[in-house]
């Protein structure tokens, strides 16, 4: 744990106190988002003290020049850049002058809270300036999920000890850099700026990627406890700013407020040429609605998120605080309407990884989706890398493929690859194999079988040719093997038959060929079509079978474990606890050569394959991988504790179990990384959720019925949440000596509970 | 073969005709160089067709910032650049007021030769401008092998068809960027400008490294016949640029000419405060003796040069124009006068590869520079090293290992590591062995051990103790193994048990042991020194044997071959020869993680081994080896023909050895792989006289005996070279049935021709 300031609360994320040093961590950590849009916790007045501003807008990316020493065959041509947004938070303020900033005042109070519950996030201080003057302050902040271009804030200023002259200034700044850039490009251009009495805008488009975006605002001014109107005095319109001063004076003791709606209309939901006035509207709309509504509705929608998506755990606050704020983060990134969206690792807290779409989407956040929403949401999710199949062949045809195979990339924003160093971009082709455990993971849980006919089986037939292609036949050793990959395992780059990888290609072969016969038997159109647009022939498949069937495994009958690779026990296997405190995390500690001849594991590898695939392996076999692996592994990505969380549970071994569960949960609130500063780990929380899920709840899906395992932590009182399983709410909660479930929505339906078949009414059923 | 203009000739390099198209190329080619500094061809003229303009400083570099997508531990702070320098041959003309530029002119005739047997460059056209003035321009230029910070130009221009008004300009412009710029740092600053009445200068220096530079000029010109002289009528001194210009009206036929002493005084060489006086007097002096003197010098320098290096090839114009293009760049390259000093792989002909030091000096220069100069030029590049042992224990340090190991840098210009690949920086460490091999063999062609108890026994020292610390022992195979290397062929990464690799690590302790030994016995003082500076002890010795006894080999009973790494037979063995025309080079046609898994080789590796260690292998396992290796080797590297085509000798197959030596030899001329423009092939023109002197004609030290083996490709008449072995010159002379042997200088000494001692005397020898 690398800090402990966060106020244990079960709703709010709360910082008592002004740190500078804190204030790049709290600006990740009260990051609020709405899926269309999102920003970091960022103040709204002037601040000069150490920083990070970020204001992001899904979908909108920059192709930064892919730039490297030494050029590859292959690379992209560019990477995607999340782009920071015009910002639309500023509130400039003068007291009798002086500029507001907390970092030249003294700060005698100081509170924030992110309100998890309701929405929303305020921030409430107070201030000596140097001129002498005392001011309290009050800025509440929401972006509405109901209207999501829409953002509103409410900033109240009181002069404490005397009466003041105040100026407020609520602005656009659309000149605005990443912290991330590389080179000296720019990246906005500004098309069109507008003010009136009470609102403005800028619109700007991006360069290359021409994404057209107006920044609006619509503000009002009022003072005292009668909301006395006020009017700008000023507007201000420069070449990539606009502004409204309002100047008061106010006396002692009362307050002045703004209201400020504002928010970013897109190309990608409207017309170019209709953003500036799309904006004007929403901005109007809500201005109408007021302030108070808005937070009102905004609580009402929280309320049937967490209805459904909520975990309950008694008995431990911080630990209810963790999941809360990892589901809270979950919804904030990813409303699930849109198709042409997706879950960046950082969402719209920072800008690390580009905010591009990973495989994370789909082997750690889909379950967390599927789960807690309605189908289509993690419909939508696969959908996403269906439309951008084409691109995935295009890769592949440029890495040398032929005939229809996929290679999905490895980062991306639009389905071209984004990523460029050869060990991952080329290497780390396991990505492949989550596109098609996430289709059949997906049928699996909601039964909706129709998406692999309509959609699935292609997919599943370019990665089935990719992997086909990408295979070797060995005569040294009469088999298939896979050379020269990455695995899920990143301390190992350019290896031979890693396990993971190995496994997932025979099993996507096998897979497809099920289902083309599937689809054949039953949904003759679609096959009729799918048969046409991929050509595909039965020598095709019979050439697939016959890698799938003689796929190598390395395997070590001294250890009876799966090997991660070949040439894995001419390593030194040196258990983590026996390395000195010191060298860990090793990622900033050793060369990278020492990493990569080390016996370290970043994240799950053999284990993750035995996580996925966990019906295919005896308890006894899962137990011998946990502890031959386990030792081994340093967890220095965000996605590893959960993964040996789950598998720690079904081991029993809960307090392990419970010990990486901390360490994922609380993972950002905590630092554990030490780098929550550039942003938080959203799509690793999807994991936090999996580990209390699959892990101490135990739910699986065997053979169409939805089974539970219940353990619990005994740190926890008890703990609940709800499952939408195939047009059924079951709320499932877990006590130390049993566990209760009700079912609160749909037809009764057969579950097992500890492998006992039970039959779930209406009614409430425990179960001991 | 991608080009073939240049025109067959012994001793010359001509071409004829102009081609805007060919003069990247022809700049490359026609480089000039002294070993203080170089030039590409640029016409000292206007040119404002394509042109890649280059003028290089030895021993001056800048530190341009490594910047990479994903950050490894351990890698270089910057990369060190060679510098584009102030550009001091060129002179503006205007005919009539219009700028003299071959890109805008009728180009009526064009020659270009390069002298290497004296060592100057001339240029001969006719031009007829827009104005309708038809010029007949001579242009010679040298660079100075006696004076080394001075070249001198001679420019004469002849109205052929008016009489003209002539403006000349000579000038220095220090606003000159790079090619290969990554960033947009400028390099130079200039600190200071001078001109006076016949000459001027710019004093530079360099960013960061603070390299401070004078370059300066000193012209004259002259009229007719009678050689009038005239004077500057216009001196300009502007920031970056100072020029002198003559103004002439010149009748129908008759000449004016301007001469032009120029070059770079060097705070390497002298205070900083002196560079620009240090130019002024070497200017002058130069232009005291005049430029035909310049010539007769230069002429009788290159002739001293060529009586020792020259290899001479009757019946084969090519291969005899080939070789000593080879020769003849590498004496431009390094004069081995400078300890600090070593042989970039381009020389002075390119930016490319930043101008620094690879393992290509030990590996592939050291044997020409030891045979064809005196021992102390050969014993200055292992100097070279061994005052950057200290740097390069502090860069193995900085990946972890201790105890004064030391990793040499793969890339470097003052003994830093400059490359920023990890999987080869990291990983591709088997240079480390060439360092203690080019001990190896000077010791044991020179005769002279002193320099290992004076110097390298340190680097001995510190080289086994990285190979001790860098081996891991494998419980599986109860052997030392290496992983995570790569090895000379670059188109594996990340491998273990590099045969290569394995091999130098083992025979690298094994020698190391055996010299402290030797020099405990016979050096008593060294050895105390070498001891007490160290810190070596019995025990640490003890255990470097054990791994180097102990080493592990990858081994294939089936092909009786040591295979280049572990896993290699899992790759499918299809042959370079069956692969399509249009897939070759590989690396410009195929994705990086295509090359790794294909079993292609770069450049010879296993085979790299076995020519080193060639005493320690039967004529049998040689052959097996090359018949393994040869079919899957596609010698995208330069430096890889040469090592094919030595082996092929040895096992007498000339006919193959022969088209491994056009290829090598003329691999510039002809641009065989289509990159001539950025410059020449230097270090691999020491390959090419491997080639003949270790292929043809088998040359090896055996127990101290000098041996040959000479042989004959059919195509030539007879070959005949030199060698400076242990105090004593021999002529050798191969025709088809024999060879002859002169003793030229020193005393009788026995050698072997075909396995046969023999004892040379002064007289002449003959044997059939």
């Amino acid at each position: 744990m690398h800090q402990d300031y966060i106020q244990p609360n079960e709703w709010s994320i709360i910082e008592e106190g002004f740190d500078p040093h804190r204030v790049k961590s709290s600006e990740s950590l009260f990051s609020i988002g709405n899926g269309a849009m999102g920003q970091r916790a960022n103040f709204e007045e002037t601040y000069t003290g150490e920083t990070f501003q970020g204001s992001y807008i899904a979908g909108v990316y920059y192709p930064d020049k892919t730039r490297v020493g030494w050029w590859k065959n292959g690379y992209p041509e560019y990477f995607a850049k999340v782009l920071n947004a015009p910002n639309w938070i500023g509130i400039d303020v003068k007291i009798n002058g002086e500029v507001l900033d907390l970092h030249t005042s003294e700060v005698i109070h100081f509170r924030r809270e992110l309100n998890m519950k309701e929405g929303w996030y305020k921030r409430n201080f107070t201030a000596r300036l140097a001129n002498g003057v005392d001011v309290k302050v009050e800025a509440i902040r929401m972006l509405s999920l109901q209207y999501d271009e829409v953002g509103a804030i409410r900033y109240s200023i009181m002069p404490v000890n005397t009466s003041a002259d105040i100026q407020m200034t609520p602005y656009i700044d659309a000149g605005i850099t990443n912290e991330d850039s590389n080179w000296d490009d720019t990246f906005w251009e500004v098309l069109e700026t507008n003010t009136t009495m009470n609102s403005g805008s800028i619109t700007t488009k991006t360069m290359k990627t021409d994404f057209h975006v107006c920044t609006g605002m619509y503000s009002t001014c009022t003072l005292g406890a009668e909301e006395k109107q006020c009017t700008a005095s000023e507007q201000i319109n420069r070449d990539n700013y606009i502004g409204l001063t309002y100047g008061l004076t106010v006396d002692q003791g009362k307050t002045c407020t703004v209201e400020k709606y504002a928010g970013y209309t897109v190309s990608l939901n409207h017309q170019k040429s209709a953003v500036t006035e799309a904006s004007k509207k929403a901005l109007f709309e809500a201005s109408q609605l007021g302030f108070d509504q808005l937070i009102k509705t905004q609580a009402e929608t929280w309320a049937s998120i967490w209805n459904m998506a909520d975990i309950t755990i008694t008995g431990d606050v911080k630990a209810q605080q963790g999941i809360r704020f990892n589901i809270f983060q979950l919804n904030q990134t990813y409303s699930g309407k849109d198709t042409r969206l997706n879950i960046g690792p950082k969402g719209f807290t920072g800008e690390k990884y580009g905010g591009s779409t990973y495989w994370d989407t789909e082997a750690y956040c889909l379950p967390f989706y599927m789960v807690t929403k309605n189908p289509e949401v993690a419909r939508n999710l696969l959908t996403y890398r269906y439309h951008q199949l084409d691109k995935a062949i295009a890769n592949a045809k440029k890495l040398g493929f032929t005939n229809g195979a996929a290679l999905y990339p490895m980062v991306t924003m639009n389905g071209e690859e984004c990523h460029n160093e050869w060990e991952i971009t080329f290497e780390e082709i396991h990505r492949n194999g989550a596109m098609i455990f996430a289709i059949y993971n997906y049928v699996r849980y909601t039964g909706d079988y129709s998406y692999i006919p309509e959609k699935g089986l292609e997919v599943m037939i370019a990665v089935a040719r990719f992997w086909h292609q990408r295979a070797t036949f060995s005569e040294e050793k009469n088999k298939y093997v896979i050379l020269g990959v990455t695995g899920p395992n990143e301390y190992e780059n350019n290896i031979n038959n890693n396990y993971y990888t190995n496994y997932l290609a025979k099993w996507c072969i096998e897979y497809c060929i099920e289902q083309i016969h599937k689809v054949k038997a039953s949904y003759l159109t679609a096959y009729t079509r799918i048969w046409d647009t991929t050509k595909l022939t039965e020598e095709e498949c019979i050439a697939w079978q016959k890698v799938a069937s003689a796929m190598y495994f390395p395997y070590s009958e001294k250890y009876q474990v799966y090997l991660q690779q070949d040439g894995f026990l001419d390593k030194e296997l040196t258990k983590v606890s026996e390395l000195p405190d010191d060298q860990l995390p090793i990622n900033q500690h050793w060369s990278w050569d020492r990493i990569l001849r080390s016996p370290y594991i970043k994240q799950a590898d053999v284990l993750q394959g035995i996580y996925m695939f966990e019906d295919r392996f005896t308890q006894k076999e899962i137990e011998k991988h946990f502890d031959f692996y386990e030792p081994l592994t340093v967890h220095e990505s965000s996605l590893s504790p959960c993964v040996h969380s789950i598998i720690a549970s079904k081991l029993d071994r809960i307090a392990e179990a419970y010990t990486f569960y901390v360490r994922t949960s609380r993972l950002d609130l905590d630092d554990y990384n030490k780098e929550v500063e550039e942003g938080c780990h959203i799509t690793s929380m999807a994991g936090t959720w999996m580990s209390i899920v699959e892990g101490f709840a135990g739910m699986r899906i065997t053979n169409d019925t939805l089974s539970f395992t219940p353990r619990i932590p005994e740190q926890w009182g008890e703990y609940s949440f709800k499952v939408n399983f195939r047009e059924r709410i079951l709320k499932i909660s877990v006590v130390p000596d049993g566990v209760t479930i009700v079912l609160e929505k749909g037809q009764a339906l057969a579950i097992q509970i500890n492998g006992v078949l039970q039959t779930i009414e209406k009614s409430e059923v425990n179960y001991v």
